[in-house]
């Protein structure tokens, strides 16, 4: 499947692993040479890698990376412990390591096989099956999105955040291979700008017809009849359907339902988390204030302004028409 | 009525009119000093002055400039016809520079009355009511969320967009007066930010605790209980009791209804307008996509993201739970 990619986020060439500085975006096109774990991490932790499923390949390449100057039991453990640090919220993160470490291991009791070559295949079939689940994910969204020729969208879920093409952005990616999608609108997605930043990026890379737009203005365009449907990706699906993504969602998805309009979440099914039964028990992750007082570089309130920041919102599943994942869609409750 | 104000926008005195620049809030507080209609107009088109009520008063106060250099009817036409132009959707300007050259003409008649005192009384007059009308809508705001600790508002309405303590903030206002509010919690107000610069700026000066949030986190701190009751101003009401106002507004009026708390809209009468029947006819502005590019001077995406800018949303009466007005809690629809 030659699926149109925006962007190659991360590559593994000539013993390094090579990752666009997410934080140059939209205005310097940089690949960082990662050669240790700890290059990797700090990659990581200041978001110059950035999306869960990004995120993850990114530490099983950190692991092997690490393997190659010294591949005891030690320096496994250090490199792993120090990945798994780089954002300690990030459940792809602690997956993706703790799988090439057990490949690792499994590897010690073959005394013909080499750490290294065991860590680095495992981290290859990583990044593969992320790539086949974004494939996946675009197809049944497309599928399901054929008839809407509009789509709004949330943040950044395309190519810069995952392996692939993404999530959200990977459907409308795909409705646009196939000729059904008319245009895409974004949100600026404050205070980070994931949306004004990446995602502009994104789309005028897949040369996709798009408008950008602040975060405030989805509510009143969806009622005005100028939005189709909405997508979004996901942090964290709970067991009842409830779903917790980018600080907006829930406004989004409010203004979805009172307009009658297909309300769509897209993530793996590796984010749905029985354990979590509701959204109640979903922490949300409060951030920095200063971002709230920044944009783009800029100032915008004085250091003295107190500022909340939450990172998160839950979106309860009653609004959700759909969750696509890799395995198809899937419509809550998802108690199986 | 020894109200407390942040600020005062605007005063006449020494036969000029003397304006805070809002440009430069809140890093500086500096005043314009103006002495003809061309400066008033001037200060009016770049936004040094703003808010609906604040612009009519200062137009007024413009022709009774003009009139000072030269009080023949050529020199009031031209001065009235200059400050209508400045910002020709606000209705308070046209009706305020309406009434200016009424006074004029009226006095024309008396062959002892000088026409800039007839200006400078009408100014005066116009002036006058706006601060009763604000002090007002404060006191019967106040009496409306007496018991609601924790209220949230968008962007600016208070001292600086009125000639008196404002509408929406001016309710916050009388309600720390009182000794009943906990908090303030004040949106961005992207993208042009009167939130985190103007409404942060007259919530520090009063003392008042305050935290800014950026738009969209608004929803989920409503649904989370973070929120009491959520008040905004308004641009224009429709006779059914639909609202336009700032972007944003509408999608605060969806997640306090979700969760069940009042939504009140303050303004005075003037902003009803009886004859647009429904909010489906109010024309949205929108304004230069350069807006949505940039942010406190830093821009945010390239110059080529195409972008979309609607200035106000529509909120349905249904969403409404009272109105606000100089006159008393009105409550849709207002047919009469």
């Amino acid at each position: 499947m030659a699926a149109t990619r925006a962007v190659v986020a991360l590559r593994y060439e000539n013993d390094a692993l090579w990752a666009i500085d997410q934080t140059e975006l939209p205005w310097r096109e940089v690949e960082l040479e990662l050669r240790s774990a700890e290059d990797v991490a700090g990659a990581i932790r200041r978001l110059a890698i950035r999306g869960a499923p990004l995120i993850g390949v990114a530490a099983a390449y950190g692991v092997a990376l690490e393997l190659a100057h010294d591949s005891s039991q030690q320096s496994l453990n250090r490199a792993a412990a120090l990945l798994r640090e780089a954002r300690p919220t990030a459940v792809n993160l602690s997956y993706a390591v703790d799988r090439v470490a057990r490949a690792v291991q499994a590897s010690r009791s073959d005394p013909h096989a080499a750490a290294l070559t065991a860590a680095l295949n495992e981290a290859r079939a990583i990044e593969a099956e992320e790539q086949a689940a974004s494939d996946a994910i675009a197809a049944h969204g497309a599928e399901l999105l054929a008839g809407a020729p509009r789509i709004l969208t949330h943040c950044n879920t395309g190519a810069l955040a995952a392996p692939g093409r993404g999530t959200a952005l990977a459907v409308i990616a795909e409705l646009a291979d196939r000729g059904t999608l008319e245009k895409a609108i974004a949100t600026e997605s404050r205070p980070l700008l994931q949306g004004a930043r990446l995602t502009a990026y994104e789309l005028a890379k897949l040369a996709i017809p798009h408008e950008l737009i602040v975060d405030s203005a989805a509510a009143g365009l969806i009622a005005g009849g100028a939005v189709d449907a909405v997508i979004v990706g996901c942090d964290r699906v709970a067991a009842n359907g409830d779903v917790a993504n980018k600080v907006g969602t829930y406004g989004l998805a409010l203004a979805a339902d009172a307009a009658s309009l297909p309300f769509v979440v897209a993530g793996p099914t590796s984010t749905i988390d029985p354990k979590t039964p509701t959204g109640a028990e979903i922490a949300i992750e409060e951030r920095d204030p200063d971002e709230v007082r920044h944009a783009g570089g800029a100032q915008l309130t004085p250091d003295q302004t107190p500022c909340r920041n939450p990172a998160f919102d839950v979106t309860p599943a009653a609004l959700v028409t759909a969750l696509v994942t890799e395995r198809g869609v899937l419509r809550p409750p998802f108690t199986s």
